[in-house]
């Protein structure tokens, strides 16, 4: 792709001490697709500037506001064509809104909106509009779990059964003061979930996307342990899908030795899938009766599914990040096939607003289902 | 210990083609303390002669029936002292009482009855008795499930949050007609509970013993995906325990992949244990903000109680054999001291009558919750 | 079997602090095969009766010396049919002569003896003698290990190449004076080779047993890194086998981290096989161009070979005790087949004193090599 | 960094089907520090220009050939400042003196040169230009091997003894005829090494890295199974460090199920230390007579080292081209900082000249070696 060529990208959020902001720009890096050429990067605006600088923006381009941001750029000859909204949950509403009705596409973190009323409100405002509307559900990035995904669709384990998927991680197990706790413990910013919201989300996308299968009803056990913990750290979670599936979520943030420890295990009639995020190139196959196999990214057994999302030959691992760029990767198809007013291939695949949706209506069932003592709530 | 000196053990089930009964004879014989003297080994007294030959038993010691067996070796001069019950559930209760209301130790398999009623007479039979009643929940014999509750109860995890526990396997993923799959799936003589009985049990009984927490109330979903089946092959339980930890309780005969991945894991507010029954001489410890660390059996960390319970330097692995003959080798220390009308030493710990009736309470709050739409419903 | 049945065995060395005896009395008993009932326990012959007295031996059968043992055995009607020889290794001649001779069958542990000259007169008794010579190379009794060689002599990796065996452990990383210790590192008692003695034989008699490859020549470089050692600790050797396959062998006893942790792993020309002693009921297949393979004792892909030396199904660890009393299991058919002449079947496989004389070779091999700077020098 | 402040980078080799090319160029990406501006991407001058093409280079800085590369390069007034040499390793030298000479950095893949006498030479080029020279042996951009590193350098394992280091691949099982396979085991343009040069000296130059030991000999015994193959395709060598230690190291591209399985392992008189390429994110810390300890990038035990090398938390995987971006990241910072005069900060680290000088005799020693039945040759 020539540099001229490049997707002109701009940011929201993301200012020097925030985490997933890089992760967006490495991820807008990896595959050279991307030129991030203008921001907002902080809500603050000496923030927005040093930040903005630090990334070697011009000047003109460093903005105050995300939308005095969409306002000018969707003026500019060449401004973005996209933007990725990297600020805490309650703002992606208001932010995506702006540059949705200007036309300029929208690669938005999760989850998608800190109120179900935004979401639905969002929703109607991606519909409207012509601009693509990407969510970072990044864990479906990874080789593996589209080969997990295009394994389950090729009837390989048969009519899925029982899923367990977790994802515990320890980081909150004490009482943390730093931004990041902050903002994602406060119920204004994060919304009415804090494990479910920052990770469960994820958890829930990722049986969707790997699975297919539509949640019908769950019944949710949340808890706050730490004390004055406003939002859960720790959530348990029965789910029952349509068709007669059934599930388990376990979602932690109070779970010492876990960093990251999304997995999934899906048991069929036929067969068993198991995938762990921390050892991603990995994915168990247990088809009943036979040995257990182990497939490894772009090794034996590895499809064309993974092999689309894949740079480098098996036992040289990727990462997190590039499962996290392959998302920036299908985006980027997307947005140049709509330059042209061509059709998006049909294997490219990234979370929609409606996987955004979903996601907080997952958070808002698992709250309402724990303050009705863990009863059974329709998911929507 | 002389032969003299051995222990004289009688068998109620357990004839040519059972699993557990060969289980608790090896386990009899690794250290040696046991001699096997007696047997009523099968309802078919065909079966039950045969069984005793193969065995080397003395013909006139050979039963057709526990009861007659209770009888007569009770008024023999060098009778059994001790009877090991490993027939299907739905027996344990009557032939425990003949050989407890006649003084012989009983050592019987889990679950303690099929029924909730039948536990809890056999629990005022047991309670009426001088012999002792251990019952083999043989997961508590392995060596790093006591370095865990040794650890825990040291206080080096801190006060308990969140438990997950599970036991999957996947034996019983198709329907199957061998001897072992029928009764185990019989509700007649397994008891109410499939999954949750044959395995839940042992799941439940292991935090119980890891943790010391006392449940106090679940939720249980309970599914019979084979069609035909009676009892669940699949159960998924949300957990509350009294002062405030939660937890969750999966089990499983259809989880393709997974012989007999019993594993559980319990956090705290300091740190946590991790353990996997495949596994059995590792322990993970990992205390907040160190290093995880991985304690194996009889190495650097790995304190009294594991080595109480242990034979052979680490790296040697231990397995499941061993766990089991634990439970004969604590059950071994207590016949021996109530020969003498000694105490029992305070470090002797194995299941009793009490652990059983705990856990058919849980298959029975399991049942009784599954019909309830998984409402929360009080342990006992 | 009836109690008439066993099979009489006595023992030489395996006094109450030693490691190995007491692993080749629960190995003995596990299957209910053997009745320990003589001992020469110990050259200290109060010693020999405390631990005689403690195994509940009848003090006639208590013997000081095993030369007495012998005789007196020899003679009485019920004496030992077999004799367990589980003294240091400088012992191992004088005591299989005296029972050998006499027609009692030897299970003697390795290495054979201490030097290469009693090696080969070993051998010419043991051939001259009409009683069984069975050496305990335990690890050869492992399920795993026995499908490995089931698989590699069904062809299933093809025509080997490379083989790499390692056998690491930490517990000699500083100076130690226990009695263990002591013996094993005194040329006097355990020969000219350490490491290469102790546990390097081990690895080289799994890679014969596994491959069935002869050693043709090898290299080695020996060290003894902790100050003052008087045989090797660590040893570097390179394998040329018939037929042109390639080898590495590393034994350590300065390996801080491993306990225990014999691993081979054999690459042929349509695929590898890996195995590792502390996770002993698994082993990896892996055939070129398809995935890794898992292969559980018991479990699918699993053989008629494991499934002899196999007690309980898949998931049930089984272990080092099992793995050994594996070895007994084949002891005791030969032995009871030869108590009526019968032909040992066919299926039935244990160490030999062949083997065992290519273990002593092995080490004087070593030891020769690496005198010469790691010269090639002939195994034999 | 602004965009112009971003370094000019050109590339000679990697052109459309090449595996490497793409992996400096994705390397290059990631942190956003070069912009690719010129290439002579292929000595084919058709694929050369659809090769820069494709990755929309300025059509007149697309090059037939790196020497016209280089001289009009140099003569630009926003020539590149550095290049990237990804062609065959024959190829290395002539290329990397004519920009050397010119002042321009050079970025070059391993191994340094295809003869020794070219290393030599190139030594000297380098030594002689301004310009600075850095060797992709990218493992030890990964963070953990940093972070051994730096444990070792600190002394937390002791003085070392032993050292395990491995390489199996098994692309080379079967012959192939790719154009991969083809140059890289072509004496012609790998040179004579064969498994030894393509990874073998990665192998070794980890050993060099973490452990800081310099090698005084070696011996190695090479092998080509692969029918009518010209270079080992598998190599066992024994190394002897000055100061006493010693090791073993085997390379194999005939190993079925490795697939890029480098492993170093190290033990000193304190501890041990050992890591996988494969799962790179994890690094085993085993203290004598403590608990094994697993560190995780960035989390608790991980060190300063680590921590430069890293992008993302604990729990977030960064694999093989984040370590090799590491590689560009330090080279950036040295370049930029050769921009203007300013001293390179002491904590960057990258391969130098040196080591590829010396990993280029690594290769010839274990050829003379080999040559010499495996006897011991002087290392340099």
């Amino acid at each position: 792709m020539t540099a001229a060529g490049r997707i002109r990208l701009g940011m929201v959020g993301g200012g020097n001490d925030a985490f997933i902001g890089g992760v967006h720009r490495i991820a807008s890096r990896i595959d050279g697709k991307f030129d991030l050429v203008a921001g907002a990067l902080s809500s603050t605006p000496e923030k927005a500037r040093a930040s903005g600088e630090a990334l070697g923006l011009a000047p003109d381009r460093i903005y105050g506001d995300f939308k005095q941001m969409a306002i000018r750029e969707a003026r500019l000859k060449n401004g973005v064509e996209a933007v990725s909204i990297v600020a805490p949950n309650h703002v992606h509403f208001a932010a995506a809104r702006e540059f949705l009705k200007r036309g300029i596409h929208v690669i938005c973190d999760k989850p998608l909106t800190s109120t179900l009323r935004d979401a639905k409100k969002l929703v109607k405002v991606a519909d409207a509009s012509d601009a693509l509307f990407i969510l970072t559900h990044n864990y479906t990035g990874y080789p593996m779990v589209r080969q997990a995904q295009e394994m389950i669709h090729a009837g390989e384990i048969g009519a899925i059964r029982v899923v367990q998927v977790e994802y515990p991680q320890d980081w909150l197990t004490v009482a943390e003061d730093n931004k990041q706790a902050q903002w994602r413990t406060d119920p204004e910013r994060a919304g009415a979930g804090g494990s479910t919201g920052d990770i469960g989300t994820h958890a829930f996308n990722l049986v969707s996307f790997v699975t297919g299968l539509e949640l019908d009803s769950l019944a949710a056990d949340l808890q706050a342990f730490v004390p004055g913990r406003a939002v859960d750290d720790n959530a348990h979670v029965m789910l029952r899908f349509k068709g007669g599936a059934r599930g388990m979520l376990w979602s932690s943030q109070v779970a010492p030795g876990n960093e990251n420890s999304l997995r999934i295990r899906v048991y069929g009639e036929k067969g068993g899938l198991e995938w762990a995020q921390e050892d991603p190139n990995y994915l168990w196959h247990t088809p009943f009766g036979e040995p257990k196999r182990l497939i490894t990214r772009g090794g034996a057994g590895s499809g064309e599914a993974a092999a689309r999302m894949s740079r480098i030959p098996p036992g040289h691992p990727e990462g997190y990040l590039e499962g996290f760029a392959n998302i920036y990767g299908e985006a980027a198809v997307a947005i140049i096939a709509a330059r042209s007013g061509e059709k998006c291939p049909p294997e490219v695949i990234y979370p929609t607003v409606q996987d955004g949706l979903q996601g907080v209506q997952f958070i808002d069932a698992c709250v309402r289902s724990s303050k009705r003592n863990a009863a059974w709530v329709s998911f929507n």
